[in-house]
């Protein structure tokens, strides 16, 4: 058998346990045997797991570990840290304050064994977020526990699928604010992050570029000014500053010319523009990383679909490719933060 | 040599003399053999295809044609409809007020043989909006100028690539914009129309999704409210009419949904919201038809990309995609506009 000894070490996160979450994550570990070959350490209830195993009818032998003097990678036993929140199974497509403190009790502690580096990077399935409120979360989301817990300045997302590597300057916001919430200083900020976590990456001497705001870029102000009022002049800026960044690039071409290998990277300016890119030439493919924090977090880019949990319907390939890309991107990005 | 007679007959224009149109229609017809296996005539100067052959280094013997009686397509000449506007060499990538003057007169001609049906299907290469002002032109661009020469009270644009197929309810306005333009009547107008081009297209009981204008459909309202104030109202009366519709779908998902065969069309609601998936997907294989006319327009979804002009640099499998997009569609547009 070969030795796992040299691999990172992952964490994996279930997500809401009445959604797909646990169903992607036992398929992807068992059935497509990412458990067999790499060193994976699952978050979530003993109770949860069981019921996956159920749903799916995949099963393995579970290791229960409390730290890294419990691990046996070369078992292959599924090693779970069980936080016991859940006890008995769950009524699956439903909200419940039980499972949003199961999620905020997993998570956070898949976040304090990477930053006592037990872990290289942690891959999350997907939570649900009115559940987590009324399991007393005080985060929103997934990024602002990560964020918070790490005490990090910055929680950059960036999506990548195939050789397409998305950033957003800004996400979740209602459509008709993005023009007014873009400014220059926002661009400034952006512009050289990307940069630097596309250096991260790996990637030597990156290229980004910004998409246009509007349509054609607005073409020379015929169907809108923030091209040529904020866009140009922020990017004419930090071009001067020394960083190497092209556009804006009208949105229906930059993704485009990425895929061509023309840039490394696309900061897309709202949610939808660099979305709907990524999703709808992959939409199983397509990997949230989260950038900036002391290691790397991934995710699938998908919800809780309550509608479909339970039922073994849910397609796992973006977990399987969260996981992939976690121990794939993990040792360099972990790295890179200790030099800084 | 097999016969050409039960083809249908396509126009194909070259666009503006100094962009990429003529280099595009002759690689098209002659490198990709659309010629000899198509009833195509091609409206352009005389010295503007002999112009193209220099700059790709292929070429046709040239059989200038003034009406179906001068037909030959059995010879494989190349059709030409020689409107002798320009009559020497055009400096390439270059406005130019007798490019416009040479595109306004050739598109016409070509509506106006399509009119009296000596032609099935029209496919457009790209013209220069700037030179057709110069050129003293009535009409902003070719939409406007089909649109009024066929006296249509419609002319909707419609992207296919792969087996998507995307309308627009907006398309050329500013981004900030959108919000406030949609309204439950434009939507209640857009939902019938968009569900008749499918059926002309030969789709028997098509489906249509209205995408969504905010970040996950607005989340209940969390990230926008139009959602809730306008489109899913539009949509529900939409349906009591009997209209096989659904949405608002976030439109990170719709399209990937369409392109799983759930829809058989996407109404988006601004211009890169469909263009961005279309294009992203296969930028050279996105296609424009023009429906609610007469008859069938497709067209290139790019520009005359001045910069390459006349530098046989210019990809033409968008426009080898266009022509046969008319041949396969053109026909049964123009039965079924026959038959209203």
């Amino acid at each position: 058998m070969k030795s796992k000894n040299n691999q990172p070490i992952i964490g994996v996160t279930v997500g809401d346990p009445a959604g797909i979450g646990p169903e992607i994550v036992v398929n992807a570990l068992i059935k497509h045997q990412l458990n067999n070959r790499h060193r994976l350490v699952v978050f979530g209830d003993r109770a949860v797991i069981d019921q996956a195993f159920l749903h799916t009818g995949v099963s393995e032998d579970i290791l229960e570990v409390h730290g890294p003097e419990d691990f046996c990678f070369q078992s292959n036993n599924l090693h779970l840290v069980n936080g016991s929140i859940i006890e008995q199974s769950v009524r699956m497509g439903e909200i419940n304050a039980d499972c949003g403190r199961s999620v905020l009790h997993h998570v956070s502690l898949a976040i304090d064994w990477a930053i006592k580096g037990w872990l290289d990077a942690i891959a999350t399935a997907p939570l649900q977020k009115e559940s987590l409120q009324l399991g007393d979360s005080p985060y929103l989301d997934h990024t602002a526990m990560f964020k918070t817990l790490t005490q990090s300045d910055d929680a950059t997302t960036l999506f990548m699928v195939d050789q397409l590597r998305v950033f957003f300057l800004t996400r979740h916001i209602p459509l008709r604010d993005v023009a007014d919430t873009i400014t220059d200083q926002m661009l400034l900020t952006a512009i050289p992050r990307c940069l630097q976590y596309l250096q991260q990456l790996g990637l030597t001497n990156p290229v980004l570029a910004v998409a246009a705001l509007n349509p054609h870029g607005g073409e020379d102000g015929l169907f809108g000014t923030e091209e040529r009022n904020i866009i140009i002049p922020a990017i004419e800026k930090a071009k001067m500053r020394g960083h190497n960044v092209n556009g804006p690039i009208p949105g229906d071409s930059v993704f485009h010319l990425a895929l061509e290998g023309n840039y490394d990277g696309v900061l897309s300016l709202y949610h939808d523009q660099g979305h709907i890119a990524a999703k709808t030439l992959n939409f199983y493919k397509t990997v949230s990383l989260t950038m900036g924090l002391p290691f790397l977090r991934t995710s699938v880019d998908h919800g809780t679909a309550f509608n479909i949990a339970g039922q073994n319907k849910a397609n796992e390939t973006s977990m399987v490719e969260a996981i992939r890309c976690a121990i794939h991107y993990g040792p360099s990005i972990k790295k890179s933060q200790e030099f800084e």
